[in-house]
């Protein structure tokens, strides 16, 4: 019960647009339990199409092409199936005549072009485009004991869309028996590479019957199981990984959801000071809407200035200690909880390159300054990376101490410094 | 002289991520007059990868396969690339020794199921990885009288864009006879429609020769002329679209150089305040390597109170005006300037969405305040759409009202209150 996708236009072939089609139809497919095996993205031309089509009827059932429909004389997904089908054009005189009052009642001239709209090959579904103009089809073919269906959809996104849920999906969902009875469960991690998430799954042993799949979203990593009956294995996986690893097992719920909700739950206001990341800790704590509720604001405290001035961290300290140290760290911590009057305040002063590196101190070295009505802390980080990832990794790793804090779970860096005195 | 592309990974067909590295391929290779006619992406089975190799080995010379090399069970692009090629997957010491060495140098631990990433077919030609770990190779195939050459790169979109410029492409280069003798040349805009700069372009009625490649990279847009003596083409587009909206000729350097360099030029210190963003306009003004020469810092002002405390904007503005005002821009600019000691501060007000819109402040809204020794001003803006987009679009708006500022070009945005008072 597969299905397969074919986008056809030679702006998909030279760079010209960002296909987007792709992930929303797969997303819908897998979320209804259909599986896409195979996509293809080829040129405008008639035989390219029906190669094309050609290739995919042989992997999957249903293929939905995107693109192709529109009036100009690029647009050959039309001629391609008529011929892929055996089947001719014919002039829908009903198309017709509902495209000429669509038009005039958008108050557009009807160009003699937009009369190719109005054509299909003859044994033809017509799918109703309740967005824009060209309709679409469903195309059936017959190869020996197998039957193929195709739907043709507009290639602009919003059409394709809403065709999609309107039309072909219930058309597949009423032409399928076989129901996906699998369920799905995630992990996401942080502070396990991905390659020993893959060794300690393979030490579970998993059955044949359960599919993992992993992905890197830098700087995290998901793992997926698919499986029937998946209570037990998930329990086995979660063990193998280490729990404290697994910040979410909801892909929609990143960390600085999961940490957004602990702090709302304990009522706590987050300040934060930071150096080497510019404002992207923040930038990432205010992604999530409604994080206001816990999330007050902060310094960029680029400059050592700003650190001194707005922050209080003492020039001796930073003269003495550098302004990438856990000294800094802390006291830029607790500038912040201080000068922000929040119950808890997050630093970050790293090296993220490409200069500034010494051998003690290389590029990818950061420090992480947690400070709360109890105490302050600061924790060494290392990620050997480029400026980019030094500093997106840096932001994670701050949002895992205070997750990790939060939860009472040991921390994932080295604890550096600990200031029990009241601040 | 064609290319096939080939993307694996079941992360592709349900809907989990968003591929971009078909963009950015499709893109250079056009670039470089090199033509793709066909592209598929395939799941994560040794078979479905050999079926989609055999399909695309007859429709082009070169195939670059992205994904399926990494170390974990369903990285399976090695064993199908040996399989296709008739050819077994044999260790390299030599990568292994390199591949151990990195991980040393990295400070992270070596793990047995890592030694996967030194293995290649027997008779393939390694592509080094100068961004993150896992090699890539070059595997040559004799169909008959006809060769192909595959290419298998990482997935990862940083390591696959190296891996891509400084090896791939080179190879191509030197194995096609046909030569590129077009020249190109890009525009980057802010503020004008993807749509608008087309029909700007149409009207300069360029000729046949002369290739206009668009491409929309949120907030920018880029259009890039390809063609030989361009001269008066460049001169004739920059016209058309209007120079002030030009941020830049260079597909290398973006925006928040070109700012920097503006102000490294003048030997302005920059600060900034920032709420709906939260930071983001800091992440993109530190992105550049060296942006502590002219960037101090500022204040993340998400909350009101910090915007009143830290930022000293009156409590009776808040209340009258509300957050989301050009009063409150204003002194959120102004504050940031005397708090950070700067020459210049830039801030951000604005309503990101989903939640906080009125009828007279939809989502979209927004208000940049600028602020330096001579006076102050308010701009105001507007961009509907959803939350991410509103603040991208924001920062993009503040960095473009300083380069436009600085420059003395008339302003993108509506003026809304002009300080000619010192702060």
């Amino acid at each position: 019960m597969s299905v397969a996708i074919l986008l056809t236009g030679s702006e998909l072939l030279d760079g010209r647009i960002q296909d987007t089609n792709t992930q929303f139809l797969t997303g819908e497919l897998d979320r209804h339990g259909l599986k896409v095996n195979r996509i293809m993205i080829c040129g405008d031309e008639i035989d390219e199409i029906v190669g094309s089509l050609k290739a995919l009827a042989q992997q999957a059932r249903f293929i939905i092409v995107s693109g192709g429909i529109g009036p100009t004389s690029d647009d050959l997904t039309r001629e391609a199936l008529a011929k892929f089908s055996n089947d001719e054009l014919q002039l829908s005189e009903k198309e017709l005549q509902e495209l000429e009052e669509l038009y005039k009642r958008r108050k557009r001239a009807f160009h003699p072009s937009n009369k190719r709209q109005a054509f299909f090959p003859s044994r033809a579904e017509v799918i109703k485009n309740s967005v824009g103009i060209a309709g679409g089809c469903i195309v059936k073919i017959n190869q020996g004991k197998s039957e193929q269906i195709i739907f043709s959809l507009p290639g602009v996104p919003l059409e394709l869309q809403a065709m999609f849920r309107e039309s072909v999906l219930p058309f597949i969902k009423r032409h399928t028996s076989q129901r996906d009875e699998d369920s799905h469960h995630s992990f996401r991690i942080f502070g396990v590479a991905e390659a020993l998430v893959g060794s300690k799954l393979e030490e579970c042993n998993l059955s044949g019957n359960v599919k993992v799949s992993y992905r890197a979203t830098f700087p995290e990593v998901q793992v997926t199981l698919k499986g029937r009956e998946l209570e037990p294995v998930v329990k086995a996986v979660r063990r193998a990984i280490g729990e404290e690893y697994i910040f979410s097992e909801d892909l929609d719920i990143g960390l600085e959801r999961v940490v957004g909700d602990l702090l709302k739950e304990r009522g706590l206001k987050l300040s934060v000071a930071e150096s080497c990341s510019g404002g992207m800790l923040g930038q990432y704590l205010t992604k999530v809407s409604g994080s206001s509720k816990y999330f007050l604001g902060g310094v960029i405290s680029y400059s050592n200035q700003i650190k001194a001035e707005v922050l209080n961290v003492s020039t001796t300290t930073l003269q003495e200690k550098g302004a990438v140290s856990a000294e800094v760290a802390l006291a830029m911590a607790k500038g912040a909880r201080k000068t922000c009057r929040s119950d808890i305040a997050l630093s970050i002063t790293g090296i993220a390159g490409p200069e500034g590196g010494s051998e003690q101190k290389p590029v990818g070295t950061f420090f992480i300054g947690l400070a709360d009505k109890k105490n302050s802390l600061a924790y060494k980080g290392f990620f050997s990376s480029n400026r980019k990832y030094v500093r997106i990794y840096s932001c994670f790793a701050a949002m895992e101490c205070l997750r990790r804090h939060i939860l009472d779970l040991p921390p994932l860096f080295s604890t550096e410094l600990v200031d029990e005195g009241s601040c």
